[in-house]
């Protein structure tokens, strides 16, 4: 049941008096459910409560922990129905993705667990110097804070991988909750809460806050019991915490997954050999999910020449046929409809796509834009992310001016290429070019769609991520909560 | 072959007029050589060079970068006798620490080497998620700035630890000298330059920098094109560096290894039955070096009583027969007398070691103090590393407030505790206390001698360093300069 109330371990809270309402994003109107944001000294109760939990959840067994994902799974699988429903009511998403987004989240949890807890993961490397024993083991950081994300009600907020991984790693978790789906967030929350309970664990373990202002994440940051940040979002409020963060007498590490425009190259030959078939995926990949994915392909380069104009035609044409479909709220459609304005007119840039505004609130506008090489090196304001659905095509008069703009690019989470296999000239070039820019390199594909998998990186250099080290998805981001310990001679019984 | 300039790629540059001396310490007089500080437009050139050498150092195989550093093992052997010779005028240690350091720098190089080339290291994983296929590998982060240290003019400076795990993962690498050793760090980088031409890679792979102002430093860390950042010294200076880096348009990963006065606990029993024996093993871990180490034994912490009070008398006699040492400089000597100076005075501070001036300028008095639990507790600044052979024994009136004085602790290198096996107790209270604090545990010890191998952990929760993920010491220290990157279905021939 959704009372508004903020999750400390066990208990339901509610001590303040700020409230605030999530909003159908479909209707343009307020849910039902009222929200209590939490107050300084909740906050705190929670971290505490968290500190205090830490030790014990460090030593328990990988096993306990595995048991505890598990278990957070099949609580999730048996909510599904309200789930899915309250989903739905704040994100403004289709109840297709809301399932879709709901087995991987259940996905990542059971994966997680079993990778975190299998022998791979947990080999500890020992040796004998001089008679000395050395046997490094991997321990937790300790109390971790998680920033819920606004495009992931269940994948990357509440229970989502931010949280499996911490709690996998044996870090407490003390979530924020994104305002934009805080009744989401208490239902998952419960199913967490309920999950500690039944493996015995200290309630300490794991909590759920509400947040409409800054206020409640600023305070976590801060904590000096805290000792671990994640978060996805944007570059301003990702680069925000980690600031906070590095400036704390203890800086402690923040993973915030940012921006990303997600370079697409095409050679010439691959769009006049297949086109059409490159159309079809690429609106497909732009317009999944209202394009509110940090994979979203947001900058194709290309050579300038017949092959890129018709294919240029053809993408026009597909995306006029294409809905119209409903943004996350009317703050991320107002600064959408914003953004894209503002690159539209940025010099030398030509809009494609056909203008026709949507009847209906919140609903977007697809828009691709176009502009001569030259003139996206000169304005590196082009690279700003416009969260949705929006692509930039960069028309390049050579491969060298395409290799340049590749060159200017920032960090990003992915670079694609589709060319021939034979061109391995050009391949190469561009494969060299974008690899110093991404965390993730793809052949023949769109850069949407992010395996859950012991292989995937999903990261990348700044401003992709703030560390380029770790990864947001897959197994392996359990080692962002993770610090080696080396025990010299330590007794067994320990 | 000295010159004080500055060695830039293949070429010795000096085009400043900013000069300055190192000293020696034994004679407090200046050495013959003079440097001269690298200019703002030479710093900028070093980093041009690394970052025009970086793509192809970069897809060098592991085998060539094992091969430079064996190479750089090798000339450093081969220029043994001239860099001990300098070593020694410079830093006031004695011939057989300079031995012992080449040897020590020699073999990190090579078993660096080994393990950045084995199997194990270079593992990636593979996976075929719905036909698609994700491999993983580790890329270099990029061109890598290296802070020498002052106290390991071998090891942890122009060719030390950072050098060798960097140029391992693939980063060229600018050093920033450390200003005490320039004529050390002038012969090594010598060595390093003709290893990397004699391995014919690009000239940009290392550069070796004078200074004496902090201008070179913070140019080089606010450099857009450096990546990474590697220190070894105090925790202002590291501190700096990193608020520095953290502050740039795009934050990059500073590892710097900084303070720490390494707590070491005695059990009533274990000095009872064992307090001679550890009288002159702890007595040796504080004096080593002159008591210069990271490791050093700075915290000693045990029960009220007589089997205390019997320890540090004998303690006491031992100290009071030891020769006074020279300091690695008359900065570092007169830092270390104000410190100790300032300790001694503070609340209930008891100093126990017999004060007797040494009679040569640079030489260091051994300082034992004594402080009852509750006073320690109360003054978080008796915490302040005094580098250089200086303890504190904490007198605690139970068991518990030893763990809460434990608790009291800022992140720290090591922990270590010497009781019976069989007091598992005891040992198990003060193991998970220290644990949450240290980067390495030990039993039955003392915290010097840091072993270089694969499952040694030389870092620690903050100040200990900037990153407990990581280590400075051991053959994993190379994935500080590490990012994952995932190929999604990229031809071979990449």
């Amino acid at each position: 049941m959704i009372t508004g109330k903020n999750q400390i371990g066990s208990i339901k809270s509610a001590n303040g008096n700020v409230v605030f309402r999530s909003n159908n994003p479909k209707t343009n109107t307020p849910n039902p459910w009222q929200f209590i944001e939490a107050t300084e000294r909740e906050v705190n109760d929670a971290v505490e409560l968290a500190d205090r939990a830490f030790l014990s959840f460090s030593k328990t067994s990988i096993k306990i922990r595995q048991e505890l994902l598990n278990k957070i799974a099949e609580g999730l699988e048996d909510s599904k129905d309200v789930l899915i429903e309250v989903y739905c009511m704040e994100s403004g998403l289709p109840i297709s993705r809301a399932i879709t987004e709901l087995n991987r989240t259940v996905y990542q949890l059971r994966s997680y667990g079993a990778y975190g807890a299998s022998e791979d993961f947990n080999k500890t490397t020992e040796d004998v110097v001089n008679g000395v024993s050395l046997r490094k083991v991997n321990v937790p950081i300790g109390p971790v804070v998680v920033f819920g994300s606004s495009n992931f009600p269940f994948a990357y907020s509440t229970a989502g991988g931010d949280t499996a991984s911490a709690l996998m790693a044996g870090c407490p978790v003390i979530v924020k909750g994104h305002s934009m789906h805080p009744g989401t967030g208490e239902l998952v929350a419960e199913v967490i809460a309920k999950a500690v309970s039944s493996c015995h664990l200290p309630e300490g373990v794991f909590s759920n806050l509400n947040a409409q202002s800054y206020k409640v994440g600023q305070q976590l940051v801060m904590h000096p019991k805290v000792k671990g940040v994640g978060f996805t979002g944007s570059i301003t409020g990702g680069r925000a915490i980690f600031d906070l963060a590095s400036r704390r007498e203890e800086p402690i590490p923040v993973f915030a997954e940012m921006g990303s425009i997600n370079p697409v190259v095409f050679s010439e030959k691959e769009l006049e050999e297949n086109g059409s078939d490159w159309v079809k995926k690429i609106v497909k990949s732009m317009l999944d999910g209202a394009g509110q994915f940090c994979t979203n392909p947001g900058l194709i380069i290309a050579l300038k020449g017949s092959a890129l104009d018709k294919f240029l035609e053809e993408f026009v044409e597909v995306l006029s046929k294409q809905d119209p479909q409903c943004m996350l709220s009317a703050s991320v459609h107002d600064s959408f409809d914003k953004l894209r304005r503002t690159q539209m007119k940025r010099k030398g840039v030509i809009t494609l796509s056909a203008q026709r505004t949507p009847t209906e609130l919140n609903y977007s506008q697809a828009t691709l834009l176009k502009v001569a090489g030259v003139q996206f090196l000169e304005q590196p304001e082009l690279q700003e992310e416009v969260f949705g659905p929006f692509s930039i095509v960069v028309e390049c008069e050579s491969t060298t001016e395409l290799i340049k703009v590749i060159e200017s690019l920032n960090g990003q989470l992915t670079g694609t290429l589709n060319c021939k296999e034979e061109e391995t000239e050009f391949a190469t070039a561009v494969l060299n070019a974008l690899s110093l820019k991404v965390g993730r390199l793809i052949f023949q594909g769109v850069p949407t769609g992010v395996a859950v998998s012991e292989s995937m990186h999903h990261g990348g250099p700044y401003p992709a991520c703030t560390d380029s080290r770790f990864t947001a998805v897959g197994g392996d981001s359990i080692k962002r909560w993770l610090r080696p310990l080396c025990l010299q001679n330590i007794p067994n019984y320990f």
